[in-house]
């Protein structure tokens, strides 16, 4: 049994954390960390998680050190900025230990290799360029290998683990020009569990709306830099982020022109074959189209192709659980590879549909 | 007072009618037909309506005669290819009785000017290609003028209302190229009434699903040729709708490549003016997004503009109440205006909101 | 055209008020105040009222004299304990000014005629107990006549709207015995705009709960008063609520024990009498039940009957939209009686359904 | 691994067998049978088992013989009247097989063990008398023992698993007088699957209703039947229920008349010691409240306890997954008790929250 620790347990990844790490047969989450809730019982902040051994589990106040010495892998659940702080101090901790704790930070501050792109898009400084060069992007269906042996694994973004599974393929075997167009949707738990009125129910039930509309979302780098290397050119794609009443889900709809005269089977069958040993993709048959509700609480991405012929264009409808795949069962699939664990320990459960 | 019927009271743009014209101050609905629900009171099939003067009018089976005779307006709202059925045989009885009847059919029948387009798409036969030369396109913000005097009004889809008005200064000012991609969210409404488990609560509710991509969908040629018609040239979008989980709005997120270098100003300024005698579509402050609970329940159109800088497109963001305005209360508009009554006659509310 | 001032513009009641005389044909909401958002207009707090006159009302700093110059009447939704201290600066300017300006109040603050019930419910001492002894409580169905001559009224909590108009023809004729419950179950929109995190859309939305179980809500009080003066002797119930993922809406299941041999057809039929002139209670055919969705912004208040003849209970569903009829609508109706117009001046609409 | 066949796999109750056996590790469905569905795979029909190896089952037509022969237990998620027909088909068949087949039913046929009763509230005639006497009603927090040995497994309805979990302590200590109320509250899966308008997206959501008000409905025999027992005595219970705008979640808001002079603590004690061996139930600590996402996908039945003093009052509220613990699941646990597994095999899940 290796023993897990959680920094920032009271969001939604962190909370969702605790709920995979439940019952997971190899891992046991044994520290779990939050300033404003510390003293409490993890019960407490979550009933739905009474009478399972996680409830009872006492949230502290954060302790480097203490965390360092009692874990054998550490889930950053905290805000960028504050994670690679926190990546810094486990690291030294750990070095003084001399003992390897393996980190999966879900923040965004180790998945943008370039420094200063990264300095662009958050506006802060990024302090640690040390361990960002040793972090590896989890997406597992693509760098399962470099996972495994990672000490400190970059967590994907949700909407990039939605918008570069969908488009992998494609622009690996230069199916799709560089004209690229994600019209992505989320559900609600991709806003955080903050207290504002933007997020209140009242403001977001029976309701759509756009947001950062024009490419000024955050995600657009890290989609770009994945499908960069994947393409071995400079990808630009223009990212545009909708807010679902919907609880957890993503659902990305990409428009790419065709870069070659290729027919939509053949396009399907490429992808079949690029997903052939990822086991959490599914690619779906020609005809079908995805539906968030079809991957929620699961680690699925469901990838429907279609071609507008009349414009040319390559149509890739990608749909993710944004808390699930796209955060903390993604990076429990992280953390086991990490560990030397199959991928699917404790996290191979059907979707809850309804 | 003028006296309305309505054919096909049981859909949810018959019921939006009924609602409608419940407290218009100058439009009585006196006749409402439907076979299955003959016999009984409006209030007995909706009982919202209980106590306002419309739920006591007793609906009936559809009966041409009576209607052209009793009527000085009649809406139509049933499915394509029965519209113009009735169009025709409520024309020639209201010239058996001398008499002039305006017409304001919902439904697709005369929204394509070119009967071989009509075909194509819908997969039947135009069979009033006279009546279809007569109609005119009830969008008011551009026909006002001819609407008003028009005796068949083909009242706009919902779709192609919030894509033409959201592309129309664009696409007059040739701002745009003709490489557009419309990605369209509606609301369950537009699904219509159908007993049909893909429309059942637990099939729609906290899930969201493409459908129709790659060009299929209906709405496409009705878009295409108003924008054709507004840009003087063959005018391609590749149309792709989705699914939300709410019961009214929708919202199309419009993406353009620019065809000439213009500041984003300078297009606001343009759409601004374009729409300056227009008071039911706003177009929103630069920096502002439309959100579908904003026009819920009204006649509304929200508009707003970005670019994409990095990858050179406007991005038009255009939200109405796919019920109000794409369907019954944009009938009761046109209605208003071919009745020589003000555009906003019983039509001017404020959205409901919250 | 009467100038109305609105103390309070930030929650739902405040937000309701402003789209409910938006369009009001003899009130004009000139004068809005709130601390946090003084110097915006109203169109960009609440986009919806964009292009509505009422949009480009400026929101201002609370100032009592201010709004006694220019105002006909003053709304007050503002929290309880701060509403008797504005509604007794607002007296006091208007006696300055040898004035006389109308008071709805939405808080609490004048609802409960006995200072020391007050005091045991609300846990603040009552400091206004003079205004306290003139102010009339709005429910209009049954004080209408007390409403006209009103000068400061005590709008109505919504939930005791819909448990006494639920009720009031039974304890009236002394159809049910005392020990009366009232199982209520309200849309969010209830738990006020407040940022905080269990009003948040995920943690609302697909959930139901109960909450404030056991006697504890403070609206109990208020339901026991108006029922006992009806009843004429000391009513007590035990008054539960529940939150609803919905925005608008409370359905209150009232179950009381019937006192007396009488029929479920007999009952109806004093009901029916008792709100013949009560032309916003609808009191529906047996057999038929209510739903939130029929009364959604209206002032409709839709009442069924049944019998557990099994039990002996009289079973009373009743439905109300919590902000409309529960809130500010039926402020507007009150406003709209105590300066000599009709009742339903402005606010006569069907309600929105779908 | 026990084979395993599931007769009607297109309903919901259907659909979430299917999904809870997908990764079941003793119990493999390997035959599904549908009369419409028929020659589908089940990721057919059900595209988010899409890769899992249940997905690849072919959906047949019903055959007893060959369901007997192959399977060691079947599960009946067909309508009441049906099932019955299908348990007496299937023991005969096993009779001539000379093989034990376990059944686990999940309609309402054999769980009403007065045939009388049975035949007043179903309004058909019971034709499997003897089988009834065998059925076990599969309430495995007070069953268990029974159900190990049973054949014949009656499932329990939604409303009365939460019910009567919610009463049983109270009951067999006689804590509670006669004059019990239970306002239930259901998520609309418990509606079922079909396609009729009343379950339609655009009628449920952001709507609230009551139905079958007054005692009406088919769970109060069964309910009155299990307390009957526990109190031995004969116990009446007017029970109403609410259709929620959720997809999964019954909450029963229970009202019974104190019997006795007894603190709440003390009845919380009975409660706690009552349930000290029923892992799946959960009494909450006094003050905390249950909500139906605290128990979404998951076995668990939340308990809180609330008095009402000022009237004299035990509130019960109760919280399951109607689809899940009122159906599916507990049918799941039911099947690994009989076949001699542990109770939770498979079905050790948190909640999926939020």
């Amino acid at each position: 049994m290796y023993k897990a620790g959680l920094i920032g347990v009271t969001g939604y990844t962190g909370m969702e954390l605790a709920r995979i790490l439940a019952f997971h047969p190899q891992i046991e989450l044994t520290h779990a960390t939050s300033r404003q809730e510390a003293g409490k019982k993890i019960e407490d902040l979550y009933p739905f998680l009474r009478s399972c051994k996680i409830g009872s589990v006492c949230i502290a106040d954060y302790n480097a050190m203490s965390l360092a010495k009692e874990c054998d892998i550490v889930f950053l659940a905290v805000p960028h900025g504050t994670a690679m702080k926190s990546a810094a101090e486990l690291t030294a901790c750990a070095k003084e230990l001399k003992k390897q704790i393996k980190l999966v930070d879900l923040s965004a501050d180790f998945r943008i290799k370039n420094p200063e792109t990264f300095e662009t898009w958050y506006q802060i400084k990024h302090e640690q360029t040390d361990l960002l060069k040793q972090a590896v992007y989890g997406l597992f269906d693509i760098y399962e290998k470099e996972i495994k042996n990672a000490r400190l694994i970059a967590n994907p973004g949700c909407y990039p683990t939605a918008s570069i599974l969908g488009l992998y393929p494609a622009v690996t075997h230069d199916i799709v020009a560089n004209d690229i167009i994600i019209d992505a949707k989320s559900g609600t738990t991709g806003a955080g569990r903050k207290a504002q009125v933007s997020s209140l129910f009242c403001e977001v039930h029976d309701n759509f709306r756009p947001y950062s509309i024009g490419g000024k979302h955050r995600h657009t780098p890290e989609i770009e830099q994945e499908l960069s290397i994947a393409a071995q050119k400079e990808i630009f794609v223009s990212f545009n982020p909708h807010l679902l009443p919907v609880e957890r889900g993503i659902l990305a709809t990409i428009y790419a022109p065709l870069a070659k005269n290729i027919s939509l089977e053949d396009i399907h069958a490429l992808y079949l074959e690029t997903y052939a040993r990822a086991p959490f993709v599914r690619v779906l048959p020609l005809g079908q189209l995805p539906e968030t509700r079809n991957v929620r609480g699961s680690l699925f991405c469901d990838i429907a192709l279609a071609l507008d012929k009349r414009t040319h264009k390559l149509i890739v409808t990608s749909a993710i659980d944004n808390l699930a795949r796209g955060a903390s069962m993604q990076a429990v699939a992280n953390a086991n590879l990490c560990l030397g664990l199959p991928l699917d320990t404790g996290i191979l459960h059907a979707p809850l549909c309804p």
